[in-house]
């Protein structure tokens, strides 16, 4: 049976995503575009031959005929949609973060209760990496012993700066749109929440996003419920390309993800001596990994059954962003 | 337009091309399968929903319906199944090697030759590796001068030893079995041909293959034609795992795919240092570009253009390799 | 002019510090030993032939024929023995840390400062070793923009924990005993002190480090005065060896300083993947570093000029320990 | 007892030995200095303080008071002086080559022979370095099993081009030049000697060399006695720097030394990527083993003992070096 899905947001992620569903995941059809920007819906829907366009989220669900909605649109439209699309019977795939308050998580907790029947998602993809997937394998095998540290970084590489600065305003700051996926992967892989928290960074380059109370390159460090460590960065300065790598000290092992960043396979001696390119963004890096959470989706509707990033991890990784944002802006010590 | 596929032949790769034409490659209908083994042939058509299952190549064509076939037969039955299904009017993709024999080619030549509105596509995977194709486009744009010297390394892992025992009656050397690969990637890398090859190895591990006038690690130094040098490596005890290593190196730089095997990402921090494991078989390792091949066969038939290997590339690397077993065979210096 | 060296101190390094200045340091001659241990102190004396051999520092001092001393002590007699040597007029080098508390090293900053025509040269010797010294190159040389991040990994084997356990009561912790390492490396590195701290860790293995409020990981993370940041981890339960690892993160570049830990240029590809060794203690992987340090001692002596490390830097370097320490056993965000 | 060495030759590596002996070896006095160059000889001489100075050997011999010679002088004149030390009853150290042909190889042999008691050892430093070391030790316990292929490269870096063509016509071609120095690993770690040849190569980059019937490039395959194989590679225009990395394939393991190349342990992420600066030059990546061969030496005159170098191992390896220049120059399979 082929699952009818519609899509909206047609941003960079969004237009990924929708590809993806268009071309790429089998069991599937791009049933409906939803974009506010009709030129680019169009274009895109005309391109793809998907029949159905439209410029409201609302009026899509109208049109009916969905089995599913995948959520890409802008991050403060999240769970209003989610909602939404519950109470029509439909299924749901939203892109991180679950919503941009607490509370506004809350109310797609709330939808996802009253409907136990659909699949929602929530699109942490680094879950569906196969080198993620691979070491929490390993972890859950308890071939580390105990895990006790996680330290994630999270990179942008310097030639995105201006759109970074531009979207500043509306990122809600490094903590809440970068970090969120390592507090997730942190939760993940550490089984525990923190208790405490301290963040600091700073303007060290591009002095535009102290007008928002960010930094252009962040770190924060947790002390976990269990004891654990965490150690998170962000950055958007980084001078090699979109770097996202992960450490997890176990106390028999110790496990790391991408730890030289690489592109691809390839080796280059030249007079730079020997490299590896990077990987520029995160399309490259995890453009696999989107395409199988995305199956998973499909497997779950399928089957019958829930994924496992479930709405409650979603408001938890938002309200601990939320904590290490406070804990920058105030230079204290924030505990939870 | 959806094409229909037949495919033949179930043994491991040949079902992992049924699988990808079955679930993971759009635009296609895996309309038949075919295998001499009609047990496996039958649960296989039954647990993918696939409708018509054939024991027999012939009456596979004769039942009609298809646009195209991928061939993934043992090899001795490749030029035939190849000029049968032309004859026909079907697209062709067909594994490697072409054929077993230079006369086999031959007759693929031909039979492509009388067909020239079909598409027919050899299966040398690696051309679509992303790392493969990476290096190839930095080579075309100069950026390492002129290359000189290409160096291919192909090891299956000893823990396939015993198949590979088995086989090795049939698999016609290591030359021709393995390194045909490498042999195709020099000839794209450097665009020459060998007009002097030197052939050495040994049983090292397992006498056995002595009885075919084979060694279980092989190795062959040519001289191109246009003075470039190339060095192939094939071996079957391999500690680590599956290994393909290729180095290119330019008067300007030197590009190494996969000089550092690994399985993944992750990199394991424990009692025996800092390591990562390694990838176990071809289909682990070039799962993507397995795809990426079938893909390409695909977009050809649509659009009508031609994949970049030639039938004539086929004959020539059988050729080469055949040389190279000559050299092995005779410890003479063998000159094309 | 030979400089005649008196060497107190035969445990591990010291006596690594003692052979060194016995057999490898040019321009030096081993003049006089001094240890506690009488039997351990004149079996050396006798196999190397130093004819001097003193249980009792003031009696080494007392016997004259000295130019200089080397301390390599248990840390708590480190300052009285540096004003004692100075107060005889002797060039002093000394093993870190300078003293065990902020006000054992004010005693030996006097006694510098009473002495200034003296060498007195303080035991950071990873400053010496040709990495590291490359890296601050290269950070001078303004190649990485402003750095902005400093992260310190310091581990001990798992495989030497009895020895960690035994010396737990009188080793300070690890901020004082392995960290203060990491924070000369920081302070040389990023030329800023910190002004907020935040400590973190536990016994994640090994409960017997909890009665002396120390743990067998640990962690801090310090906002320095020019809003850069410090992130340190120290642990005694490496799987894999001897680990120090560091990263300077700039504006325009990164350095990682030994961020894939090996042995030597030796890779293995065995049944466990592509590995390397690692190091499996501080003499291995800074044995160079051990030697340039005393070379640089010695040429300090001789060109009557004064080392980087000035005693300065060992009080803050301690002070700072002390204050991750208290951090650590308050659970309390600490300013200075 | 302090050893009293004199040294010929002031050529690059002939300084550095000297300087070695000078400041760095302990043991040893540097009791006289012999090089044609006389103004470079006196400068050296008055710098380091060396009381004799020579422009003519067989005047240093005279001038008595020596208890070993260093031979770094051009190659043609090695076995000559090593016969005239030797037979002045001085013990010799000699870089390699041992002499520039097989005939005058078998006058050092000779004059060895004469002088059981005297100690000989031969400039292959490679077998001092740490890591190669390590490897061979690792071979002799058996961890690879049974080794049966050898890969050594040795490449120069462009950026040396010039004096490479300089001296074309005295250095023998590549594989007497560089080459040897692989043949002695190869010999060493393999335990056989070649029975068959094939070297091909050519000008890829620096047409000049052609005039002495030599490559920029070259390469060699060996087929050895006990059916092991030797792939050699010689390179003068290496983009990154001076590369000599090994790799030996056991049954059981497989072994490679600085297969990445590195000038130290920093790694730096910058707009090229990650990558890893590398050594320019053989003092800057053997400077250690320079310095471990000749405390090598000179523990062998203290203890009389015997160097693992033999006097013909230098014969062999500049015969199968001769052997190579004979295919290479041939265009045939040469056999021993």
């Amino acid at each position: 049976m082929t699952i009818r899905i519609g899509a909206v947001g047609l941003g960079r992620l969004g237009h990924r995503h929708a590809w993806n569903l268009r071309f790429a995941i089998p069991g599937v059809e791009l049933a409906a575009l939803c974009d506010a920007d009709a030129e680019k819906l169009h274009a895109v829907a005309r391109e793809w031959g998907v029949a159905r366009a439209y410029t409201d989220f609302a009026a899509m669900l109208d049109g009916g005929g969905l089995d599913a909605v995948a959520i890409v649109s802008p991050s403060h439209l999240h769970t209003a949609q989610i909602a939404a699309a519950l109470e029509r019977g439909l299924h749901v795939f939203s892109e991180k973060p679950l919503g941009t308050t607490v509370e506004e998580c809350r109310i797609a907790e709330a939808a996802v209760e009253k409907h136990p029947d659909r699949v929602f998602m929530l699109g942490f993809m680094r879950r569906y990496d196969p080198s993620y997937a691979y070491a929490r394998k390993m972890i859950g095998e308890g071939r580390i012993g105990r895990p006790f540290l996680f330290r994630g970084y999270c990179q942008d590489p310097e030639s995105a700066i201006q759109g970074a600065i531009a979207y500043a305003g509306h990122s809600g700051g490094q903590f809440i749109d970068m970090a969120v996926h390592d507090i997730d992967l942190a939760r993940w892989f550490m089984g525990s929440d923190p208790k405490s928290i301290f963040a600091i960074g700073g303007c060290y380059a591009h002095p535009e996003f102290a007008q928002y109370n960010d930094g252009d390159n962040v770190a924060a460090l947790m002390h976990l419920k269990d004891d654990g460590m965490v150690f998170l960065f962000a950055g958007r300065t980084a001078p090699h390309g979109y770097n996202v790598e992960t450490e997890i000290m176990g106390t028999q092992g110790i496990l790391r993800i991408a730890a030289v960043p690489q592109k691809n396979l390839v080796e280059i001696l030249d007079r730079h001596g020997v490299r590896k390119e990077c990987s520029q963004n995160f399309l490259e890096r995890f453009g696999d990994a989107y395409l199988a959470e995305m199956n998973e989706f499909v497997r779950c509707i399928n089957e019958g059954c829930r994924p496992e990033v479930t709405v409650y991890d979603g408001t938890k990784c938002t309200e601990i962003a939320y904590k290490c944002k406070e804990a920058f802006e105030t230079n204290e010590l924030v505990r939870l």
